[in-house]
């Protein structure tokens, strides 16, 4: 975090004010005070007009804790209805597929519905007769804003070309739904080209042929699932960045890496602060700041490239991003 | 199927008689007489020692017609609650791992619960107002059954390594009972060595640390996603075979191979039988056959370690593979 916002503050012109303000949230909050997302704190966060959120997960809480109460709390609560996951593949990196051409394609996973709306139970927990279900709950106008958005998106890039991805071989009743809203929407951007895959048809065009994709628009957890993968074969989770968006700006979208918060190294200096700072640039992107954004995208690609093999502190990679983008 | 079929007899002792029984399933049937698996070809199939389907699935037949009303209506049928997919790496093939050590590992997916069971439905279905669920619907008694079959496998193998896969973290309710049960039988598998993955992280290391895997137990969806995965990277989905087990001999097992029809080559004699004929080896050791199964996988590897990059048709590799069994 502390590296994002050394790049954020040597990136942005004179002229532009940044006003920031930290908020004390996740494991330690928990432990210290059973609190995850105070009310108040959901409030007072509204104020702002972007969040930069930290890696959260740590194994000292049970699985689940922060991960609904303060993660999926606010991507619910403002509403972050295009969760937008590029994915490049940056020179130098270990990728399987280094030295493929042309892998530049981004992932538009729905945020606020699907198998992410807590729906479902346990009846009988613990017990030889437990039945747990998971309910996705998937509406027309879910599926519809995030859909066209993503034709939005598709419309704008050279290749024009939009990939729904679901199982609507199986989950018959929302896979139909999201084709139908797709091929509707799909008419009226008749230039761009689209195309259909199964999710586990997908997963395996992401390894053979990841250039075949342009814009993905897909549910909430296929999406979480193909955006893992599409990092591990373009640089590593490490790089991977992700904008939780609304849209509408009713509410202040949130910047994030798609990795978690890897306790194992917090505070040993280890941890490759990169994806935090392509989260800021997508950040910048969103509020307008086009020229920074990718500026520092070029001097993210560009560090990766003078990389040396050596290992370097977090500290390390994030003055030399810092002073990068700021000379 | 015609293949599988030649390697089937090449393999077998001359003191094995096989009866074999051809079902006409699949889109032809259902074009002609609008019917995917009528009661008394159901009925009929249960008499049968194993079944070995040919890969289903035409984009002339509404997508989910065939695999609800025929593969997934036998795997239900048939209480197919282990679905096993060993992925091995073969010489010589175009995986972009190729070249990495000891990649070998067999996924035990659960075949009758999770979001596989239809359960779910469309409300005011292709209104601006639609809602379409899916429910994931998991038994601790359809958990602990397969759980319990993947220790056994993980015991049995001389790593004895046991992985669950599932995404505790959201997916509270069947997440937590998955992970309880999990924990609760490996206490009667004290060498077993156990390990939890968040879905997405799987699919990180199939890729990055394919080799860190001996056994994964994980649920139907998942395990759909995973497999594909696990046969990109593994020498392709052209090689990956499956069983669709019911332990209990209640009712016939049944094999076939973890990709589609390709119904754009069918006919044409390019399609690769190797996927069947590797789901024949299942089938054998299902039925006690090992040294045939065993016979047979030896051989497949040949057969590619053999390849010399000119194209074969179906019919060529397949009399390959069957005169190097019989022989
Ligand atoms: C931490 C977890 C809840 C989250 C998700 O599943 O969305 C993460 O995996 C992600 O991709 O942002
Ligand atoms: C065809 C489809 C219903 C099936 C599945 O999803 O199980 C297939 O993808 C598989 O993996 O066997």
């Amino acid at each position: 975090m502390a590296q994002g916002l050394k790049v954020l503050t040597a990136v942005l012109p004179q002229d532009v004010k940044l006003e920031t303000q930290e908020y004390d949230l996740g494991a330690q909050r928990w432990h210290r005070t059973g609190e995850t997302l105070p009310d108040a704190e959901l409030e007072s966060l509204k104020q702002h007009d972007a969040i930069l959120l930290g890696a959260i997960g740590d194994p000292s809480v049970p699985s689940g804790v922060l991960e609904r109460g303060l993660l999926l709390k606010l991507r619910f609560a403002f509403d972050h209805f295009v969760n937008l996951r590029p994915s490049k593949l940056f020179p130098n990196t270990e990728s399987p597929l280094a030295g493929r051409p042309d892998i530049d394609f981004v992932v538009v996973r729905e945020g606020t519905e699907g198998p992410y709306t807590g729906n479902g139970g346990s009846l009988r927990t613990g017990t030889p007769a437990e039945v747990a279900t998971e309910v996705s709950v998937n509406t027309a106008y879910g599926v519809e804003r995030v859909v066209r958005d993503a034709y939005e998106r598709a419309n704008a890039r050279p290749r024009k070309k939009l990939t729904l991805v679901h199982k609507n071989n199986v989950l018959v009743y929302a896979g139909h739904m999201w084709k139908n809203i797709f091929d509707r929407v799909g008419r009226e951007y008749p230039e761009v080209t689209t195309d259909y895959l199964h999710v586990d048809a997908a997963t395996i065009f992401l390894v053979t042929q990841p250039e075949r994709f342009d814009v993905i628009v897909t549910d909430n957890l296929f999406g979480d699932i193909l955006t893992d993968l599409a990092a591990a074969v373009t640089g590593g989770i490490g790089l991977a960045a992700s904008g939780n968006i609304n849209p509408t700006g009713a509410f202040p979208s949130m910047f994030e890496p798609v990795h978690g918060s890897a306790p194992d190294i917090a505070g040993t200096g280890k941890a490759d602060p990169t994806a935090t700072i392509l989260s800021v640039a997508l950040l910048l992107r969103h509020l307008g700041h086009e020229e920074q954004a990718a500026r520092i995208e070029a001097e993210v690609a560009a560090d990766l490239e003078a990389r040396d093999g050596s290992a370097r502190t977090t500290d390390e990679i994030g003055d030399a991003i810092a002073a990068r983008v700021a000379g």
